[in-house]
């Protein structure tokens, strides 16, 4: 598979998945599966809007929960510096993507704009801080929630999106090869296998947002939770372990409004150039290990709040 | 539904289930499975025989395995003395099941019988003994299994074995009741969940052997020693929870011979005569919690070995 | 060591370590220790009494908590039925111990008495009980205590004490000798090392009370609470491992009036009567395993209230 | 207190500590520990040296073993390019300090130079690679060490070494106060919360060298491991959790030569530019959190080979 040569020195300093933006049908059911649930804490609400953030996490929020029919607005990713910014503006607008700089609540300047998949993109060098709760042990419940780790989108331009990302830095760590075309990429910016993951599906569409855990026992013990709120509906795949891509032991959620979440305790690091990325083919595939995704896991996607119109 | 009259004084003392024999085709590849990937120690073999015991296990063998057409031979329980023995010689006598004593390697003086459900059954007072390997931290590997627990015979004769182990003392812990019959039962003598449980189905035949295992973690990280040596398809159903009899997390495997075990890392105590059986109704059945067992785990069990000629 | 004969078969049946009755100053923070961070679960209260139980416990208490000048009143135990708890008081009373019928809040027909140490005991046969929590993991937090499990008394009677519960049938599972002398003896009814423990000092003083916890971590988690909760000068000794009697990793913790709390996530079993006591000598003594108790810990225990004057 | 600003965009990208290389007198005891008790794998080895890398390491080596008198030689950094590594090498010879090019076995082109505190450091871009082991269930055994994290080293040079190293790109994640002066400070690059850290004490000599292992079991697991072989005294401080800098849980032991490793589960991640430092005062300390570190996790600390004479 030809791959395009890697980017180390990107003209500007993308670091890492930062937030997403859901719409949701009922905050309160939300609120039950974000934070009674997963263990994400509240920053900050409103009659309309939760901002929701993990454990271990000083930016105001992962997760920003608007009243609404459930959609995806946006999925979030940081700069380092206000000069990134605006050169990650320049970037993009000299490829032909639509940018604007708007206003967010809890964030400093922010600018919109999209991808070759379509992906809605906001992104930011900064945002209010909270507490950091990583030693309150008083704070830890349910699935215990530190952080958002990455997002999976599902596009039929995969090989566009690897172009495109690893011009700006993004890392190659794993693909996956079917007839000899690319089907999914994992790409990162922030040392671990991924920030976001592109997967063949017709799309723009959201497959899933990924949450770190702290251990392997917080996948079962979440369950647990799921099964006695008579909510086991929404326990869709896992705990169990992927022995193809990511290699992590994984849970996957459905919330209340049918977003996917992903959780996961442990990944490795990648940093080092001589890192080549690992290639799967189709076959050898082995997600879930032991056991095998449903059809709602492969087929199921959330749509974006400005595609799906 | 109308339950027996629990014993709480019963004629003799029988303590525990204590150990299974079974046959199986290839001793190496039942190594590899019960002592390489579940943890089990060896406490002596030779060219035929393999008998081991659990981590915390004084006893000299929880599991004997024996060269031949798979197949289990004996359920094994224990009585607390030789006259306990010699009670319960009388008292199967009395009730018209053959009884046999016999020389077993490793074992005191040896009963065999059968129970109302037709399964074959050995009891003895006394075994050699081994090291306990409790605290020897480095004899711990895959899935550490500590001791056997359990034996599921599935029967049609489900009241007919409730009246008869009711009758010798065992105590009914947990049943389920289908269309107004007996479906499951749950019996034990040790003080926890249960020692042996009867199904409804056509038997005799043994559904599984459960053993204990350390903590949560254990049933996840056998699982992923199961795909790494490509025997994925050994993991059978888990790691999951019950949520309807036994209540405990659980993992369901398959040895090389198709013989069925379960891990699981706790239960619950229950010893006072206030501890009132728990009833469930089929529909409100929570086996596996969050997931479903696979068809074959409801329908695959392993033939007794007198019975399946 | 010169050690009675085993008494396999006794007169009645004591079953079990059942509950504690203790005096504490002040009920909320009381409250504040066991239940909100050891997570025992309140079955009954008033102004003047907590009765708390564990996650698992269907009896409606293992821990009495009264108002007052700290001290313990009372040890519980249970017996199998009525007629031995008849069958008990005739014993104690030819042994010439006190014997009194008394009435207590929940239980039934209950005995109080003691033994040749001086121990305060109260025997009953049943209790009122309470919906068990076992999978109930909504309320699982802390330490998530799951039952009682054992107590530690010190007294110059080891002897003695050896005698005269062996002659109940408690089994001695294992004991140290110092100097030729019985220094510790560790009694059981139930199945697993321990319901009873005397060790050689001025007494009778309670040294502490241990509670079963489902793992591990659960032990690291509960420090984390302490500390969070600026009340670390509770943690007394661990998270650590006894590689002397009893095996098992463990906890000590101090509740606020000074009472001292095991916690443990599991013991071996110890059943068959070819289980020989293991007998450990002083020198080679290793409790904590790779750390070492403060003096504290050897030498600070409670008073009984009955003997405190 | 007065901090240097922070330097986003240094000349050169420093990406991580990578490695460490120490004296030791016996590489079978060596083995020992680093092998069968922390579960490093061996890369390579010869008669006099061997190569180690964690669980989930690609690079050749992470830690580096050679016959020798007891000390360190150095610890490494990797740069991202070749090209970085030559602006590093004018960065540190512009700043008055001896650079020279060495060939390093398994290592590309390689740079030996010091910092202000006299740490002989080690720089290179690339390095072999073996195998990822994270997801190979097999070979995980004694602590399952992932990963090198992060160095500390002891000096009176800790302002100098702020102000270097924050020229350098390195961010403070956190530091202590005493007296008015710095203490401590915690230095990272890899968006965690150290790659080194620097402490006031008589120096240079190095504290210790901290890996990642997966969860907190691990840091249970391996100290059973320690007193069943009868290597207690290695076991020098944990396992328990700091409440200050760093707020890990964690485990320090010290290998056979007195080399101090500390083991941890879980770090915090901080990449963005609102994430402040962390400020600490002496008095507020809670290094143990519920526990005190010895004396000679304080004083005793290793001295550096060139150094050292």
């Amino acid at each position: 598979m030809q791959l395009p040569k890697p980017v180390y020195k990107p003209k500007f300093m993308i670091t890492r998945a930062s937030h997403v933006v859901s719409r949701v049908r009922n905050l309160e059911a939300s609120r039950a599966f974000y934070c009674d649930l997963l263990g994400l804490v509240v920053s900050d609400e409103n009659a309309t809007t939760l901002w929701l953030r993990g454990l271990e996490e000083a930016c105001h929020h992962s997760v920003v929960l608007k009243l609404g029919e459930p959609a995806v607005e946006r999925v979030g990713m940081r700069v380092l510096t206000e000069e990134d910014l605006d050169l990650l503006q320049a970037h993009f607008a000299a490829a032909g993507f639509p940018t604007r700089w708007v206003e967010v609540a809890y964030q400093g300047r922010t600018l919109h704009t999209t991808d070759p998949a379509g992906t809605p993109l906001e992104f930011c060098a900064t945002m209010q801080t909270r507490a950091r709760l990583f030693a309150h042990a008083d704070r830890y419940h349910g699935a215990c929630v530190l952080r958002l780790d990455h997002f999976q989108v599902v596009t039929q331009k995969v090989r566009e999106s690897l172009e495109f990302y690893n011009g700006m830095g993004f890392r190659l760590s794993e693909y996956v090869v079917s007839n000899g075309n690319l089907d999914m990429i994992f790409l990162q910016r922030k040392g671990n296998p991924h920030d976001i993951v592109f997967a063949n599906s017709r799309g723009p569409r959201l497959h899933h947002c990924a949450f770190q855990v702290p251990e392997t026992h917080h996948l079962m013990d979440v369950c647990d939770l799921f099964v006695v709120g008579d909510k086991q509906g929404q326990v869709e795949f896992g705990p169990a372990r992927h022995f193809s891509p990511g290699l992590a032991r994984f849970l996957y959620l459905r919330d209340p409004d049918g977003h996917r979440i992903e959780l996961f305790p442990s990944h490795y690091h990648t940093v080092d150039i001589e890192d080549k990325p690992i290639e799967w083919k189709v076959p050898e595939f082995k997600i879930g290990g032991w056991t095998v995704p449903p059809d709602r896991w492969w087929n199921d996607t959330m749509s974006f709040a400005e595609t799906a119109s």
